[in-house]
């Protein structure tokens, strides 16, 4: 083979690091791929990193000690974030998405991988430090986004079901109170999590919390801590939830009329900078 | 700004362009991003396509015409997906996973990034020549690999409920008869698709065949028509399904037994070489 150039060694390291995100490449298995020096490799490391800065395309670092190595982070700087979702916002308000009953149609956005992926990225830049074991959704609606950002944090997904399944094995189930008020059932798979592992929450909907607070009491029942708790949208009222500390990327207010109208806007901590 | 260098550039590019696959970028908005001539930028995407070749990184491929510019295909050797599929099946055979009833416990499988991805790349590889507009997949368990391959052909995944949604809007719904001999209800919104497009099918599991003949008769209702169909597993018996034409990663046996065995192997086509 002939020798490899800078620029094919980092490109090829730039696909490998970007599709397993959070995942730790050790420097030999990129200087044995390309025939390299760890001298060499370490440069290309630094300039990969030097990129990604100058273009706001994440994060690339060392990470040293005896499981060292390199990995990627694709963090979305506050202010691409607050692009991004300044954008989806405009996009979801007005009369058009209004569907009777107040409720926002909103679906098309949370399975089309583009936004998707944008959305993970931003809510993973915000728990990476808290070093979650597995993200926690609860059918539907929000596995896809919460599948990104288990793939963002380079962490399982977990999906909790209305009912256990045969196929699921043996079940922690346990009741809560939904939205509407009804008495319903989330149950999880016994081989689904560990005790003493820390679970984020992700969802595409917040309006109670009922739900949500199902999923923290799920978790307790597996010894399982929860780090942390976001959504793609939070309604503006109740303003009581029943849970605390979310983090929602949009908040939703759905004014009465003919048409009623929505109004989407990007959530308070979203318009602060990052403080660090 | 300094002037960005061939190996910046050629980064940038590469994560830009895997981080959104099959999307055509035009050379003028990397031009405008690098400030380069239209003939360097070529160069840097003729040295991009070769480094994915040689690396086996999938493809980057130049799209002529008024639409064209540069995409990105994470497209998966055959050799390479056997590889991958194969060690899937070391990981799943055995009797460590075979639950009460015969049933297999791969949710784990199903919903982690790294293996969702990887699966998802090879099943998008099979239908890119299809073009289909959305991927499809029934509630629940498929809904992470089927987003993975929505992602990785560019389209958008459309996810059909077990009953309709006040949020979703109004909806078709039919009815179908599931694996277990039930008739159960299969619904989707309005909304979700429009009429003469064309969809591939993306499940986790097919067994007699209930469930992906529901789907395509849910297509038929929105005069869409049915590209293709894929599955993670299928099950060697029935061995007539009530559909035809589809691709499974995997072939499931059970073995009866105390404990039971479950063997699973890398399907038939994945066996042979693609003829191109």
């Amino acid at each position: 083979m002939d020798k490899i150039r800078r620029n094919e060694r980092m490109s090829a390291m730039m696909r490998m690091l970007a599709g397993a995100p959070n995942r730790i490449f050790t420097l030999s298995s990129f200087c044995e791929m390309f025939g390299s020096a760890k001298s060499t490799m370490s440069e290309d490391v630094d300039l990969l990193r030097e990129t990604c800065r100058s273009f706001d395309l994440g994060e690339v670092e060392t990470v040293t000690g005896a499981a060292g190595g390199v990995r990627y982070r694709p963090l979305v700087s506050r202010e691409k974030a607050r692009e991004t979702i300044a954008e989806l916002c405009r996009e979801l308000s007005g009369s058009g998405r209004v569907l009777p009953g107040g409720f926002l149609y909103y679906s098309d956005i949370l399975s089309t991988p583009d936004i998707v992926n944008r959305m993970g990225e931003i809510i993973a830049t915000e728990y990476y430090d808290r070093m979650p074991d597995f993200v926690l959704t609860m059918e539907t609606k929000g596995i896809p986004v919460a599948f990104a950002t288990a793939n963002a944090l380079g962490v399982p997904l977990v999906i909790a079901r209305h009912s256990s399944k045969v196929y699921e094995g043996s079940a922690v189930n346990i009741n809560y109170v939904s939205g509407s008020g009804n008495i319903e059932m989330m149950s999880l798979s016994r081989r689904a999590v560990r005790e003493n592992q820390k679970a984020l929450i992700v969802d595409d909907f917040l309006r109670g919390g009922g739900t949500a607070k199902g999923m923290v009491e799920l978790m307790r029942e597996f010894n399982v801590e929860v780090t942390g708790m976001a959504f793609v949208m939070a309604t503006v009222a109740p303003e009581k939830k029943r849970v605390s500390g979310e983090k929602a990327l949009m908040t939703l207010t759905v004014e009465d009329g003919d048409p009623a109208v929505a109004s989407v806007r990007p959530s308070d901590w979203l318009m602060k900078d990052r403080d660090e």
